[in-house]
């Protein structure tokens, strides 16, 4: 299954490099700044297209095209964000992913984050057995605390100092606002960031908080439950060393 | 002059990059998140050898090796930021720059930015009447407003809301905290971001502010006001639309 995955996400992404040069359809969603464009859903629409190909039963979570309300739970069901980052796609042209994890009656079973302009794919969890960055396996990052790396947040949630965003920040080396989840979760995969702290859908997280427990990386809600993969919701991923501090530190808060 | 900075960067990066495999050597400077390291200080005394042996008289202006402290009106100076963004050259090994800048008796004349990892070199100003992005000459960016874009910042300015900060940002797509002017001013020439607003030293802003200005974006104190090159500055650079909307913003609820 893996092999076709990787197939329909380059070929997804030679179509939307194709696309970057037209000028975008953009329309809000929720609001001013919740974008989507014709090539979010023309994206998702063709890796529907290639999932139903491949397993005509598999159900579909996705961001687009009135998917998103899919339960994670029953049988084979396949989370996709077609263009994770689409601010940045839109006014960048750059800093976003295409992401598809698999999960099966409920556990995650294969992450893909591609970061389409820098051709990085990030891929792999349980079913693999292993996490791959382009054809590279990755080794577990090095279990370092707050003090000893960044961290990515939602600057929202960091602005109001939800669940002590601004101490937690204030505790690393620095915090980064970059967009785009697919990055920030890649970059704890990579261990050029500590964690990431932000209140997000479930094909935003779903990929990357696969490849994380694959390597040992706990990713949960705040109190360490498990994410119920319905609606936003608080979650944090890092390292074993960082996650044990902020739940230490927000015990002590309360 | 501009081909020989050319090859110095060009020189500098090689052994920038040739050094990343290595452990690096860090310390740190004013406090637990101000680094330093081998690296800077090697390349800052390699760029002074090519520019002490290139024009004797001329005076440097440099984040490292205690050269902090020249005035910036007096003669030629070159102001330089080996690598600027030193967090994430050490955590990242990526997304920092190599930064000269070229003032005669204070008009600023050439500007340098080089983003090491992506190869991505900015540089021009009043002595070639251009700005070139690699070999290519750059256009002036289209003059959008807060509205239209997304911005970068300073985090801590925008949690303490230094300015009106958060109002500001509330006003724009979307901030980004991204560690390193250097890719917050070409973000603007490039046309990916609106702004930037920060609180730095000048060789932090002094390569990026003769780009914007030579491409006709406004770059100032919060009041308009020209820097001074001492010490650490709050200032702003972005589109003339940003800049009218922020500087009348300002007044409003003084």
């Amino acid at each position: 299954m893996e092999k076709e995955i990787i197939s329909w996400i380059y070929e997804a992404a030679e179509r939307v490099k194709a696309g970057l040069g037209d000028a975008l359809k953009v329309d809000q969603k929720s609001g001013r700044t919740d974008l989507v464009t014709n090539v979010d859903k023309e994206t998702q629409a063709f890796i529907v297209s290639k999932i139903t190909a491949f397993d005509p039963a598999a159900k579909i979570l996705g961001e687009e095209n009135g998917q998103d309300q899919t339960p994670i739970d029953q049988g084979r069901v396949f989370v996709i964000d077609p263009i994770d980052g689409t601010l940045n796609f839109v006014m960048q042209r750059e800093n976003f992913c295409i992401m598809i994890a698999v999960y099966e009656n409920g556990v995650g079973q294969l992450g893909f984050i591609y970061d389409v302009i820098r051709d990085e794919l990030f891929w792999g969890g349980p079913k693999v057995g292993k996490v791959f960055y382009n054809n590279e396996e990755l080794s577990p990052p090095e279990n370092r605390s707050l003090g000893e790396g960044l961290i990515g947040m939602n600057l929202a949630l960091y602005r109001k100092n939800i669940n002590h965003a601004q101490e937690i920040g204030n505790q690393t080396m620095g915090v980064r606002v970059l967009g785009c989840a697919g990055l920030d979760l890649i970059a704890i995969l990579k261990g050029t960031q500590i964690g990431y702290i932000s209140m997000l859908s479930p094909w935003d997280y779903a990929a990357g908080s696969i490849m994380m427990k694959q390597l040992g990386l706990p990713f949960s809600g705040a109190e360490g439950q498990p994410l119920s993969f319905q609606g936003r919701e608080f979650f944090i991923g890092a390292t074993s060393a960082v996650m044990n501090q902020i739940q230490a530190f927000d015990k002590e808060k309360h």
